[in-house]
């Protein structure tokens, strides 16, 4: 009897291996007629900040790294490669055992960075390295956004509670999870999004819909029994209606609830002017003695709207905070690259107008001041040690893991700490002047130097 | 020996029943304690336009009606909701046998509308109804926010080729999937994503990444090496190094190639000033007696920098469109709402300030002018006959398809269709004035005025 296969590592949606660019395909088919297979090393970066941004958070690699440790063509994709005609046979042949067998050097997630500076390095077969261009992008580029765009979020709302609500608006069921899990280790406590909490154990919160409230009689009702349903753990959803006339129905409420032991959480406001009407709210809860009831917000909230909110002073306890943030309304992509930077030993450089790269593997230095804060990086090459920490350690050599996975929480830990060490003045949600300082080394320009006037 | 269990149809990644948020869940415990279980009508729309924008094009439906077909509650899943500890047994006995049983009404995918107008409506019982709401609105958001972009860039296109290359920025790997085929709905001709091409027989498209020009020696190696590994069909990226130095290089290397029995298809560019380098390679090229291959662009393309490049005459024969479009990145997402209109045959209505909604059942109905354009739309009640065709229709009834599944060609070309029926001014990449009318019927007016004096 054949043994039963192995279970491929943590199979994600999305990971079959045709979830490529075409071309990729089409340059590893010239590869193999050419039998060029020498070692490559691919970095990925992000060319600028978007504006205003003062910083990225690194998130995805997870999802990267088990990407790479379940790559491979199954035959069903061969079968449908053949169909195509577009694929010589003994090509075709060759890919089956394709399995990912190279390096990979990554920032830690959770880890703060700046442009230029390569979040990850893949050194492999030409092949290997070329042909997981596409959904590498695609899983560090998506999950970095979201962290970033999650960690001003953070910084924003100060120790107010985090709660991603993105789920119906995210660009499709991955982008749901994955803002789910990025937001999470950028600094938000929780989601909404049930698969997230069940994949990755990520805190799950959830209140009502105001479909609830209508298909009650009245308010009051539907409070109750919601109340009643949910023993104690009920947040209130209290603008269907009149924000104002709901509370103090809250209000009545209580007493009714408490002589049966049930307490009532919270309440949620969704739209209006949500300060003032935290205010009133508080004022009204206060007044009839629920002091110890919470007033959560939501609706079309980002870091700006969090920063006035506090700014106000209003009484708010937490936030859903959804749409904006996973989809990263004011920056929706970031200017991504994954570039061939070294074959065959040999140093590359990309000079297309306004998209040069520095060539060679390379390494960013940061160096911390007396209070531990960023002090500034350097980005040299590989082999060129300088002051500071290095940030792109050892994750996979030869296909295999070279550290202990981290858990989301540690990297969740290490966001933390990054951001306590951000220099005030990138903890602003406005572009910091001068931007956060990083040094190329002059080993690095002569290089660049040296490749364009070989070519 | 057991009967094999039926595969369920089409399933796609994402589509398990925990890909909800938490109060879709906390909403059925509440409504089973109740023993609440009438026939509620939801109705999703989009509350406005993006700024700029004259029409919406709505896709997604074929995703949304597999998802209804396939929902159910694993054992897996049940065994970890009950872990949660959030929820009572007799309640999580009860999701066992849950099935979509309801009805589906809804515009066919490819559909031109306008902002307050049902797209879907779900009448189902209400368990049924409430706990799809998070992803169908994941669905037909994204898709519709997808088609609506690339609509927008094949008006600015005219007869050139569209093609997507979004993956490696795409908000994750369903939106990679998804934004290929609403785009090729909305009129592009293909994708550069294999998987989307797999699964639904869009063409495929792909030419070259930088990274193969540069691990040759040179760049007129990588260029025929390439070529005759494509064996006629290749596109050359011509700006590595130097586009017109390149597009010469392509000159020369053409007689040799064409000794073999190879033809070049195309050069692309990527990168500067595209209509002046396009007019350049052009004269190149012709120069070279190359009048017949073609110059592809790409390159943050959107459907304004389309219509400025055509403006320019630029002699450019098809674009790669990626980032911008698929993630909508002038308007990275709707106002997309997903709202209970009746509940036990009693029309509801949300009155929260700024998002107040039409209530009931509703119906959609498009007049056309002599031309057969759209000359105006009428919102009424479902059971309101008006003038002109009803747009939303039948799909499913109690659970089960009410009429044939469109193929994604048929939709595709029923958007072509649409698209020729907009009135002029809508064609506009700017906001008409005034917008596209859509009457509220005086049957509809009472009924939200008599609800209100109700509560």
């Amino acid at each position: 009897m054949p043994e039963p296969r192995p279970r491929p590592p943590k199979a994600s949606p999305g990971n079959g291996v045709l979830l490529t660019d075409l071309y990729e395909l089409t340059m590893l088919q010239a590869y193999f007629d050419e039998g060029l297979d020498g070692t490559a090393a691919f970095e990925l970066f992000m060319r600028t900040l978007p504006p205003g941004r003062n910083f990225l958070l690194a998130a995805g690699l997870e999802q990267v790294l088990d990407y790479l440790a379940q790559l491979r063509f199954t035959a069903s994709e061969l079968a449908w490669l053949r169909r195509t005609k577009r694929f010589t046979p003994a090509f075709l042949e060759s890919l089956a055992g394709l399995r990912f067998t190279g390096d990979v050097d990554a920032m830690p997630e959770g880890t703060a960075f700046f442009p230029d500076e390569p979040i990850l390095r893949i050194t492999a077969p030409l092949r290997e390295a070329q042909l997981v261009e596409s959904r590498v992008m695609n899983l560090l580029h998506y999950e970095t956004l979201v962290a970033s765009k999650a960690a001003r979020c953070a910084l924003a709302a100060g120790d107010r509670l985090l709660v991603d609500f993105g789920l119906r608006r995210a660009h499709g069921a991955e982008a749901a999870l994955l803002s789910a899990r990025a937001s999470h280790l950028a600094g938000f406590t929780g989601t909404a999004t049930v698969e997230a909490g069940r994949r990755w154990g990520i805190p799950i919160f959830g209140t009502m819909a105001h479909s609830y409230v209508q298909v009650h009689a009245d308010e009051s009702q539907a409070f109750e029994r919601f109340a009643m349903a949910q023993r104690g753990n009920a947040t209130l959803l209290i603008d269907t209606y009149d924000t104002e006339r709901a509370a103090h129905r809250v209000v009545a409420l209580a007493p009714r609830l408490a002589a049966q032991g049930i307490a009532i959480r919270g309440v949620r406001l969704d739209s209006g002017d949500l300060a003032e009407h935290a205010r009133r709210v508080r004022a009204i809860l206060d007044a009839g003695g629920l002091t110890g009831v919470t007033i959560f917000a939501s609706g079309n909230l980002d870091e700006f709207r969090l920063a006035e909110l506090r700014a106000s002073g209003a009484p708010i306890d937490g936030y859903g905070v959804g749409t904006r943030m996973n989809t990263s309304a004011d920056a929706p992509y970031f200017d991504c690259a994954y570039k061939l930077q070294e074959y065959d030993g040999e140093p590359r450089r990309k000079r297309s107008e306004g998209k040069a790269t520095w060539p060679g593997r390379k390494q960013v230095w940061r160096a911390y001041d007396a209070d531990g804060r960023f002090a500034g990086d350097t980005l040299s090459l590989a082999d060129e040690p300088q002051a500071g920490e290095p940030l792109l350690v050892p994750f996979v050599r030869s296909g295999a893991a070279a550290r202990a996975r981290t858990t989301l929480a540690e990297s969740r830990d290490l966001a933390r700490r990054q951001m306590a060490r951000l220099p005030e003045p990138l903890r602003s949600l406005q572009a910091a002047t001068p931007p956060y300082p990083v040094v190329v080394t002059e080993g690095l320009r002569k290089l660049a130097a040296r490749i364009d006037a070989r070519t």
